[in-house]
């Protein structure tokens, strides 16, 4: 790791949300990077975390998902799995920077090759949403690898999950709608079973632009339905859920 | 087919949706037997019906989503298979009544043994809902069998609907949500690919009570989300959108 906090080109945002030291959470970010939308903040809000669980986030990347998850649960441990090096040190300079070394680690690795088997009461994850060929690749490679399965598919999402979780243990996913069909296949011929699901629409009379879905593993069918979660009201402001998301 | 129209027990409501001969679908139902939901009518608009389609609908239980689609929609023919023979009796006399003998069929047979091969561009369904075990099992035969899976299970009517339907042809089903995996991953391995779905709330932010979809014999993966569908307003007065659907 660097051995200063922030690099050049960097920045420091502010989470808003309080942590046991008195400060807010904050994360520093690279613009030349893929900055974190509010993707990582409503699956973070999503995924029921328990009391001293051990958490798993695929693909961390600048790592907001366990910031989050660390500030707001009482998880015991988070550990993010990143295959991008430069990333990685980032995102260990934000934990170091929130005073989170104790409870939030992130690794430098291709999760794929993550050999912690059954070891995870819960795995989240923010993947990259397009298949290869869906879409123009973005030039810059950072970008490419989070918004393109370049590195990892959701094949590999899915079976690298079910392979680090406990049995029991629940897997987190926000995705786009229109691969509904494939997650949910892939998760049940990997041993996931749907339980939970939740649409994201921008307004409540607008088709939905994401879906968070939580699976089990070696779960029981029955796939439960939490209402759909508004993003912008009638005035196009964040609705009162979506404000609470971001400040507490 | 009885040779008088209505029999004791029967009533005929007005479906007020108008027929070319100026006047309005009516249906003749039994109390003692099922009689139709919000559902029917929700899934009869759900589905797109191509000019001169022939139509299949699995269970049709008193023919009302047949009737429904020769009234509303230009299709060339519907099918309405059911095993209870009273009550296909009653719906082809519900045929006789609005005229629709040229439009409607409706043959008293286990529709897993009906040996038409691809013959149909579209497939409906609105199955019982219940797996066997799944709740109370209704003292009632006739309701059992319509909220239970007693004569046919959601893997008949998607394996009758793979095999009936022409390539390209579309199954539209109505069921509860929580098969939704179910549903998409029986469909899957049928040959069918889930292309769009619509969940229906009884408010704008309660949880889905019912789930529309449609799948494709053969088509490529790629699930179109539509906005949903509400069935009550703020004033627990029918939306527009449900009262247009009951009354055009």
């Amino acid at each position: 790791m660097k051995n200063y906090l922030i690099c050049k080109n960097e920045r420091v945002d502010d989470l808003q949300v309080p942590l046991k030291n008195g400060k807010t959470l904050c994360i520093i970010q690279n613009p030349d990077y893929f900055c974190f939308g509010i993707d990582a903040v409503l699956i973070a809000n999503f995924a029921r975390v328990p009391k001293n669980a051990l958490v798993a986030d695929l693909g961390c990347g600048c790592g907001v998902i366990g910031l989050l998850i660390a500030a707001k649960t009482e998880a015991a441990h988070v550990t993010g799995l990143e295959i991008q090096s430069d990333i990685a040190d980032m995102a260990r300079r934000s934990v170091r920077l929130n005073g989170l070394d104790e409870k939030v680690a992130i690794e430098n690795i291709d999760f794929n090759y993550y050999n912690k088997a059954s070891a995870f009461d819960v795995v989240i994850c923010n993947p990259p949403y397009k298949e290869i060929g869906g879409g123009l690749r973005n030039p810059n490679l950072h970008l490419a690898i989070a918004r393109h399965e370049v590195c990892c598919t959701l094949c590999d999402v899915i079976k690298t999950s079910s392979r680090i979780l406990k049995p029991g243990g629940k897997l987190n996913l926000i995705h786009r709608p229109e691969r509904l069909a494939d997650i949910i296949c892939k998760m049940r011929e990997n041993g996931i079973e749907p339980k939970r699901i939740r649409l994201v629409h921008p307004h409540y009379n607008k088709k939905p632009m994401s879906v968070l879905i939580e699976g089990a593993k070696g779960g029981r069918p029955k796939l439960l339905f939490e209402p759909p979660l508004y993003v912008y009201d009638n005035n196009n402001q964040y609705t009162d859920e979506i404000i609470r998301m971001y400040s507490s």
